[in-house]
């Protein structure tokens, strides 16, 4: 199959001599012409490498050509440059959903929003104003299991590559944080690791801090502790309110979602050892 | 004793009707001119005000008739505005403390710094580039009790208004924190609450934060929890190692202990329910 | 005429003994209760007060006593605190629009947005999502004079009190702006008073600046040259084109201005000699 | 000659395919560890490559190697991982050259400071702190050009590699410019390009604006208007006078003019049309 696009080689694994000199090697023995190169070695010596490229060329001889120049270890996808396929997941707030929402309406998400799933039904007359499917799930008089094995038939229908939760105010188990493993994305409403929980504008407030933020991180099993993404913050001082930090926190968090989602969304994202490496 | 020159009065209490309307009503009598007026009435009601003012006048006069107009429960200080002296503690790291001796050098720090203290003599060299006394009081073979009092020893031919934790990797007693309340303030290494304790910099590395920062605050008997004065931050990648953290900290620390100090020696400083009231 | 709500007491002019303390009298002597007191005076001895009050009371009787109260020269005003009546000018950029619209349908923005005026019809379905009355008034074979007289007859049904420029990419002329003294507040996509003009990140780029900005300010006679409500900045780099620090700078710019108005219509700005003082 | 220490080699010029591919292949040939390589293409097509690296080789021979191997047009130059020799000028100002000193004093500069230059003896008490040689050069009575003549009387003595002007108040005439292509560091106490020439925190208050900032640029002949390398903000309000936001300005200068220098002594710098790439 020959294909004329962009694409982007991801490739990561224990370091070795000569790890670019091999790839570029062969990507010049394709003439596929790279368009940005970047490539980061940890200190324990791991080697993560993002190449966008664009040229005409066979899929599977380059991707075994590849395999076979590499040593042992490397870890290698080839994907086309093109937008993802998400599923939202909301609960009664709506400052990132309607960003994503505007962004996705503007074409400069990167991504299709495939439908929006939430335990409320407040958002849905947002939703509908964008011509996007809304699934209300209530978790009332649900297990915890119950409540998500509804909301995977609701899915059933979709195959999203990624989930963002934009201000989904339930713990997800591990059973279904499983499923997608480092394509959830979450927005927590504060400076991770600071303020894990509930309420951590309640908590930031009694705390006197005069610098709120939020994170943006991956799910994985333990609550909060997913790799950090994106952070960023907002100075605030002794007359905020703990409302009022909820309140200018907002702006802080679905900028600093959207920027995250932006960097997943182009497979600029590893992970390495609850870190993120950004290329 | 009749005064002329700048005084700075400070009041803290439960709010009431007509209070700035009292105080204000006081000054003017005196023929006493408001250079700044600051207030702020918290939502629990407590009533802030710091009034910076100058002209002629019978000190302990002014203190009884303010005392008798304002209700009972006013806190109430008039200071002359003027520089505090100050200790210094430091352990080896010289950021802060060269920080300090420059600004202190050049007029700009608010303060006369009396002595420097340390349970190292690293630093001598650097201190007595600046003529001031540098007492080196190990804490080798003695108990954190002893040390504490060899310590209060040496200070006992100063009277400092304040004690700057200027890196000094040590937790005071609550014995010792106890004779200065409200009188010391500390630079943590990081952006409290998050990291705290040692080695908050290589926490943050390997917690893959994508912000570094430091918080300087009161130090009481709670290690690291004390009001909150000030904080900085500065945004990181994953090239940092946890010693780039820490490098590019330092700037952050010196330069928000500074500030922060600033504020505390300018008596812009109240302290209300463990947070920080800035006026 | 008696009422129940809660005020707003914007005070100016020459600074002179007393003035907090005959205020407060006068608000003590109706048992009004202040919520809110932020005072400033500037370097030339200018007084500036902001009160926020509540209580039953006769309007004109206590705009009466104030008056009397003062002297002259004071400019006094007592506004209701409530929405302020906004229209909003743009012409194909969708982004601080869209802000402001979500922030409206969600009751965020202290506003009611009476109707969008643009140039284009380009963002007419964005606007009627939100169910509120879209303008498109050409400019095209109309002399700059003839487009502002087709607009000042398209708004002459409404009664705006602002009028927001939400990348809105025409001048306006003199004539028009002296229309709404102080009323019109603008987004510039720069950190003025750097990159005036067509083309800011062009400008930025070419100039190889670290640091992007946004500006809200008022929008007087000369154009970029009105008082700065606030501002804010995104670090860029080398690897950002022209078009990259465009689209980073948008997000700057629509959460500048909608910090920008939120100021603006809970009549916290003042102005004074081109510059705004925040209370 | 054969070298066992850390090197960084630095390449820039027309892109082409495979440049990547033909250094690695030289360095691999060679048995060098490369420990950090970083490589940018510019929008017009410009190759950047910074590739520090380490082991035993003959340098003539690995720059032969690599001349023949690359394609005509491309800078090649092999730096020695070392401390680079400095001047700096300074006038009266101490912040940022006691800055420079401290960092010096603890190792911490990446650079030797050979001495330092004055047209005003102010300094000289500081300076002698650190043991360094003090040059004053006074301009009075003599013409700029005498004046710069007698300052490249002083640093004849010196071989520096940069000169750091650090709060030098002085415009320098393009021949001096000249004699140091790229290798003179200014910080400029603004915004660039706002607020160029004399006063920029008088021109910055009168503007109102809400951040103020300052520059580290490289100097060529238009003065303010050489690449810019670093840049960094502080947030003010209508209450800071010109002289706080002076005094707030200068922690911004001499953090952000340390930084650039520890970019451009790391040899992390490359310069293009007018701005610089950091690799």
């Amino acid at each position: 199959m020959s294909i004329e696009t962009r694409h982007i080689l991801l490739m990561d694994g224990p370091d070795s001599t000569g790890l670019i000199h091999r790839v570029t090697g062969v990507l010049a023995h394709y003439n596929l012409n790279i368009i940005r190169n970047d490539e980061y070695v940890s200190p324990d010596r791991q080697f993560f490498m993002r190449t966008e490229f664009e040229g005409n060329y066979d899929s599977s001889a380059l991707s075994d050509n590849l395999q076979q120049t590499l040593p042992p270890g490397i870890n290698l996808r080839i994907n086309p440059k093109k937008k993802k396929n998400i599923i939202v997941f909301v609960t009664k707030e709506h400052h990132c959903l309607a960003e994503l929402l505007i962004r996705y309406a503007f074409d400069e998400l990167d991504a299709d929003i495939l439908a929006v799933v939430s335990n409320y039904n407040t958002l849905q007359p947002l939703v509908s104003k964008f011509g996007i499917p809304f699934h209300y799930v209530t978790h009332e008089h649900k297990t915890r299991e119950e409540h998500e094995e509804a909301i995977t038939r609701t899915l059933s229908i979709y195959e999203p590559e990624y989930i963002v939760l934009a201000k989904y105010m339930r713990v997800l188990t591990p059973t279904f944080v499983k499923k997608f493993p480092n394509r959830i994305v979450n927005i927590h409403h504060s400076f991770l690791p600071a303020f894990m929980g509930a309420n951590p504008y309640r908590q930031a407030y009694e705390r006197g801090v005069k610098i709120i933020g939020a994170t943006a991180h991956f799910v994985n099993n333990d609550l909060d502790e997913g790799p950090i993404i994106a952070q960023n913050i907002k100075e605030v001082d002794h007359r905020h309110t703990a409302a009022d930090m909820s309140t200018e926190g907002k702006d802080v968090e679905k900028i600093v979602l959207s920027q995250a989602l932006k960097l997943v969304f182009n497979d600029r994202v590893f992970i390495h050892q609850n870190r993120t490496i950004i290329l």
